[in-house]
């Protein structure tokens, strides 16, 4: 039950004022002291909760992953995570999983997709992986069936040819690229489907830490292409996940 | 047919590299000499094309709509109309509709929506309402049923909580905010669906034209937000009509 | 008695032109040779001092402090500490205090805050808090009440919502956010008394070190939101403090 | 009575939730289809309402001055007013009131400023007076008195010092420049109250439209000074009024 | 003969510093009063010189014509040329051509393409055109063959794979693009010879009038991509046709 | 007299602060109601005075040049002279002259150069003139023998190396150049003497109004070079005005 | 054989199309999990390959490195090499080189230059060198004979005249330059062939890491001047070599 | 003799070209190999010739002082000095000096002041002291007598106040701030010689290493200020000292 049903069962009397402050403060957030945890996602039992690591000590970081297991999460995924939040995290929970290139842990068991699920991730070269990797995993831990396509780049367009394919069949498409950003343009022109460009930060010259990657693909001549932060890996993947999930059968 | 199948037809031996060939060039763009007029979307019997208007003359726009009709498209969009491409299309067709606010023309009838399909559009300002609207006839003429919520910006949060109920019943929102852009990240923490943000050039001071908004929008907290280009309210209505077609009944 | 004072004093032939002479040397600032170590504030007996910490070197700082302390200074706040300066205050200073996540480091007395002081200081995230910090202890030392609201972000509104009370009856909000800076534009819509926002310097791809978080703050819509330096808590809460202090009981 | 009272009387049941969302819906903005007409500061009988004219018609601002004074506004203020606007107002209302150089126009009568009320409003040059007055006229009309020292720049420092007598008595000083923005770190040191400081986008060359005064004002090293937008002078004189509304007698 | 043998001839002994000195003021530029009319290649009888026709009047851009005819250019090219200008030259000479969309006069006959010669001038767009036709008119004036393809851009691939025959035969590739600037990488990674790209002042939103492509070209993934300025066809025309001139035949 | 020698006096007793304190307000500016008119160098008896004409009415202007008149300059100069304040002076004045090309009028006879006297002005190209010939005014009108050396870009270097037995022969330089501003550093390491840059907006592509050529002459090799704002021609004459006037005989 | 020549054997029914597709999949890239290695340049026996090794480690570039030799690659540049690739490299393969100031690996034998070949590599400081020495052992790498003029720049304008004997005689010239970068606009006006212009991150103060000598760059005023990203000698290098390997003898 | 004395020389047959081409190479550079060491200022006996150190190794600035030495420097100044370099020069040279703040070693006997001579260097912080001694130091090694004025800046103006008795006599004022960089505005205003004004890289939030203060000392209002290279202390000391020098005795 979300915030909003909770305001309109007030306003229809199905629960009292009181009841409803109550459900406020308990439901929606965990006020553990050092960080009221939001769940960014509603709770209900057995879904998937997201903890940003950065900037969290191992000890909060832990915290707020027992918190959220007691309140019901199926499976928790914390992203960015640092080699002393791993390692915490490996200590304390049995049902963990560590994706060293995503910088992703899980504690419980990643969502099952759905048959027709498809997410296809891609990437202009090889470093841009570690971002696109965190894309994957988190569509993956949040119930879809990802395929990779790395290293395509445009300035050599068989390499993107051949696995077309593949990537024509997705129900989303993330592409991930730095230094000129060019990709989800070409790959936006050739697709049916919404695809999530995902600027990085690699790059040299003129590149400026992703900066002229996010401008060119904001510029992109191809209507189906949006675009989340630079090296935001995990936004792209929660974005496709999110389409994927709700699309009817083909 | 796209440009994917014919390939692949070439390679299963389907059709002769000649026919393909033909095909490939007859079919996904009509060279009208001024013009290699790229429809985007593939030619279905029925189906809407877009052209983009800006840059154009009237005979061009006019010669591009009369080439799509002929080939047929159920109906055309033209975005981004001058006055004079308006007039132009006006005289010349009759199934033509003028849609002064979004700056678009239709010829032909638009698609119909499915019964679940649903489009929520908001703005944070009354200015933005331009743009929105692109987003809004855009996503109706590609089939989609459109609700809108105009100026509801953060610094009045009561506007937005009002009209909560029926933004959090989209399948897809667009959020079109100029000045500091911050009503995605609100909007992105109370839906659970994606918002596609479309930072307007609205503003003084040190909005630099839709900077700060599209920045801003870029460094969303909220994690369903991706982001489009200033001003452009066709992208996002078109990504959204693309989520809001492909999702599943509720 | 300030600078002004003194040249009224000067014009009106209360103190000859001498005598002023030596006081604007000797008076507003002391020459300690490697600075001339400016008050800020005029010197009255028992008021607070302020020492900018950043590029002292652990002597010239306790050599500052001395000097204020024995002309009068009731307790002398030092900003940006190193742990240098710390340790070397610490063992110089009997009644010392070091506020650690603030790097503030008082020596003397903090002012006692009358009745009806009350200074909110709010974040959007963890990350914001030892800014926050800066700028709660900064308003203490100088005699405001504080009260802190942390994590309330606005990708989370229930959060912020549910602690509006407290923030509502404030005489001056201190609000910190890095990222897309939004929470000032809310907050500010939402009070009835000046606000302070702080943008800082967390985040990461597009938020150019605090950057995007300042502009977004600039272009609030909010009418009573004016904006520091970024990473600035120390401005905010001076600034802060001067409304609180100034304002009639209500 | 604001939202947030509102929302604790929903909660202690004071009135019931149907009343409450009837209240929300009726009180704090007034829909008028093209607008969301948010009054800004909370209704209450006699006060001043603000609107911003910028992008609106005649005939809508008309409107909204209407409906606000029918709700008990007793004076409504509207900034950025055009041409248009101006003589559509001065044809509607009698206690029409048109300040050319702010570009504001007030209808209604402006509350009539407490004995100890001081707003100071300071300008850098002759250029920056358009700004200036806009804040000038803002403060008196929501209840300030205000004195206007205008072309003082720092480049000609005797023209500041033989005003300060005048500047340093005020309970808040809003100093407006372009070029550099040098002037509020020097007001800003000479004077013991906030200092609200607008830059403008007067200048030229390396001056980008207001952008380098609104860095080196962001820059200051006087601890007192607050930036708003630039040419922002109605912020600046609304947060200077709030400051100088609350301050205790001296 | 031009400056560098000048100087070797001086120090050989084959001419007197006198009449160096005469040679290096009267050859290489015209002192007109108004203009030292720099002729930038070599005065060669019956070569093509170039004037920059912006910001000169038709009176001086006439008279710097006549000069060079008199000195013997076999044909004189005049860039950014104003409808005055045209004008005047229209009337002032016989064997004067104009290229509207290319904003270039002629005075004189162009130079012969040599067998082999060829240039192929590409553009993304149709609004790219007037960009790419100053290149094209220069290089032709300058004695290369050209061909062009026209609004090929990537979001429509297929539209530039029907085309990459006639671009991989050219000896030197013009690459005019706007937006995202990504044709020039896939053009660069599908030719084997220079590929010199124009960014173009086309475009909305993030585009900030070419700056974006700017970056964009300049962080190619294609190692045979060099840069010039925004719109500066000239100089892409100019640079291909010094290639195309000394290339080999194949 | 200036300021500080008044200050002094006030300290030494040799005049009675009230003495002071009115000449201080007679002296150094007028206040005209509309502006304080700094005269930025001290009135001396038959001194040239400057007015920024910019931003100012023909009635303001002609105003401030009276009561400099009366008060004894003996030649009073104003920049950025639009055509209505050049034609009102023009009526009001006999001793008026008027220089097109540098926007500038001067009321009086200009100060008479010492016999060693000697600026250059230098620019890149023909649109530089206007603000070279700002700054040529501005240095002859202030006592200055001016040189001009027109149309020497670095890119046909022969220009420059014919000119440069003139240019070293001046007491101070001044550059104007838009582009890429190489002209500067080039002289710089030619000359022995003060190089003022100043950057001009003229340009297309990536000069950005002049910012290019700013940042390249800051970041100029040659030792001698320091930089004004762009196009700000004034400035340079009136600081290698200032440098000629001191300059010993050589 | 390129993908172009294959794709038209395909239509030409020369090749099967699976025999096309095997090739498509075969030839241009070489798969090997970790890349997708592209070869950039079309796989001829004996020609030399390029490796960008920064982002890979020693076993994926020494992968790549076996798998081009054993395809026929004479020779294979790897360029911003590590300590740890050169390391690797250097205890795997025989004929391995190594350039420390360029920071390239060669392995194989470099391409032999022919009579005529001519590049000249030019740069105005010491500290542009590393980058020069990338672009002059890449250009002799695939064949090109080298001349290097080192230390060269503008502010010292007889060190440049003195070399321009050399310089004028190459086919293509490269000019490094960080700091202003006005050195290629001085080449480039006096010699007669391409230029192609490396912006370096030296610098200090206002030189951003080489964006002003990019900014500088691009805005030449020498026709014949384009230019690759900051640092990047190879891409200078690479189409310097190919412009010199074109032309025909002089 | 310089280089363009040198020049008309040979033209008016006083030397042969051959004698005046061994000059050019001979004298105004000295080729070491790894360097063309520019000694930028004409070598006379006993003058002072400078060093650049950044980016030169001990053996390579060792050898270059030499080197001057032998060639009649009396004094060679080395500016960014390494602890190494600094090491190196101290075992090489007897009279070696090391000024440890300034980061400057000079190896040889200063010039001497003329009697008149008197520069002003200026800071506004602590903080800005590091560059103020590179110019102070420059500035006396070529001969001028200095005076330290440190740590004024605007926002305690009484401490600029009791110390312009002194800066107003200089010949010469070199300003130093970061952060908002106003303090040459206020200078500029106050005395009457040439201000060279020197943005730092000092300063945290907005002062983006030194820009804004740089483009606030860029926009200053006051006629008599010009700029250099952010933290370039040295540039700043050499024109002061080129324009003492260069002064009458007032």
């Amino acid at each position: 039950m979300n915030t909003l049903e909770l305001l309109r069962m007030v306003k229809e009397g199905k629960i009292t004022p009181e009841e409803a402050e109550l459900q406020l403060r308990v439901q929606p957030f965990v006020d553990l002291g050092y960080a009221k945890a939001d769940t960014q996602r509603l709770i209900r039992q057995g879904a998937t909760e997201v903890i940003y690591g950065a900037g969290k000590t191992p000890e909060q970081t832990s915290g707020i992953v027992k918190t959220l297991r007691e309140r019901g999460a199926g499976c928790v995924l914390i992203t960015r995570c640092t080699p002393e939040i791993t390692q915490k995290l490996k200590e304390e929970f049995d049902d963990f999983t560590h994706y060293t290139e995503a910088r992703i842990c899980t504690v419980g068991t990643p969502e099952t997709p759905s048959p027709n699920s498809f997410v296809c991730v891609v990437t202009a070269g090889t470093s841009d992986i570690s971002v696109a990797e965190e894309a994957a995993v988190t569509a993956e831990t949040l119930g879809s069936r990802v395929e990779r396509v790395y290293d395509v780049g445009v300035a050599g367009l068989h390499r993107l040819l051949s696995n077309m394919e593949t990537i024509a069949k997705a129900r989303a498409v993330v592409v991930v690229a730095g230094m000129e950003g060019a990709l989800p343009s070409v790959v936006g022109g050739l697709v049916n489907v919404p695809v999530i460009a995902v600027p990085t930060s690699v790059g040299y010259g003129a590149s400026f830490g992703g900066v002229t990657a996010l401008l060119s693909m904001m510029d992109s001549c191809a209507s189906d292409v949006s675009v989340v932060n630079i090296d935001n890996g995990f936004g792209a993947g929660y974005i496709a996940n999110m389409i994927d999930k709700r699309s009817a059968p083909l």
